[in-house]
């Protein structure tokens, strides 16, 4: 916004935030929506996981301030308007994903007055290093939702990716320590979803012994 | 979700509702994204919502709580998934508008469990009825965030659906109990609009004495 429009440094700083991450919504991820031919994209996923933490807050493993957790969900993945939006399953993203995200959040946090940006920027910190009890519910309900659009579109982005079902499993076991009973769903999804022959890839035998 | 992969009727209504608003991502508003040439969905409208909630949460015109806001916004318009958006200045779809969105409550909250539904339904009433501090805190973003967009993208969405400048003017009167000052940012930046010619419609003369 002009300087000549909002004179107001403070005002004018929160706005011009709030305009650049309306991007966010361009942003798209590899899961596909049900019922469409389209990928999901970060903002609406962003108010999907929020409104799935509300949900299903009496899952969390420990005892949790669900505004913090809310809040978590609405900006976790604000740093995908610079640095894209990395796959679970890409290992190669991976590596270089944390240096992506830490200019990206210096950036767009900055953006606000710097008492805002230092809250929403400990807020973002919070949520990536998953040690409290609300970092870990919302990172739970983060790997879970996916789970869910890959079941409901008959695996269409694990297909496309190459997703083997023991990764798929060994995703559910980081969705225990925030919400034990949400992994179990998961897992019972997952079953389900080999069992329909939604992966291309078949789980790998186990050695006769 | 099928009743033998989530055995659980709570959460499995939990998840029932969850899967069900994905389809929030599928409703368009008239407002049209900056720099795309897509409109906006409700989805992501929701999640742009709740973050300026917690972003300009100190222009609150009275002391609010900060959750039950972020909430409010988080599910306000949930309801268009049945009832679909209507555009704040239809005049004809407001006739019956609040007839379908009774409706689409109803069905849709009556998804979860009934506390929760309870709960969710109460938010959505409070939202609805402008009677409380959050309420029309919520109420008065809401409306502050499509001036953003229709200034942003020079008045797109004004010009296609013959929107006057007094009409955006009225509406903006409707932010004033909510934010005084956002109101008055609103007003600012509807003055550089008309300046800039983003009305197909010129404001109407005043008569000569």
């Amino acid at each position: 916004m002009k300087q000549t429009l909002i004179h107001d440094d403070r005002l004018r700083g929160q706005l011009d935030f709030l305009i650049e991450i309306d991007r966010l919504k361009q942003v798209l991820r590899r899961a596909f929506l049900p019922g469409t031919d389209r990928n999901e994209n970060t903002a609406e996923h962003s108010w999907h996981l929020a409104v799935a933490v509300l949900v299903l807050a009496e899952y969390a493993a420990e005892p949790i301030d669900l505004a913090r957790v809310v809040r978590m969900a609405l900006i976790h993945d604000i740093v995908e308007i610079d640095a894209g939006d990395t796959f679970f399953f890409d290992a190669v993203g991976a590596l270089d994903k944390a240096d992506r995200e830490q200019l990206a959040a210096a950036r767009l946090f900055g953006l606000l007055p710097p008492d805002q940006a230092a809250d929403f920027r400990a807020a973002w910190d919070e949520f990536e290093h998953r040690q409290t009890p609300e970092a870990r519910f919302a990172s739970a309900l983060d790997r879970f939702m996916p789970l869910v659009h890959n079941y409901l579109t008959e695996g269409r982005a694990w297909r496309l990716n190459g997703v083997r079902p023991e990764q798929v499993l060994a995703m559910t076991e980081r969705i225990d320590p925030g919400a034990p009973a949400i992994a179990a769903a998961a897992r019972a999804i997952l079953a389900d979803a080999v069992a329909a022959g939604y992966f291309d890839t078949a789980p790998e035998a186990a050695h006769a012994p």
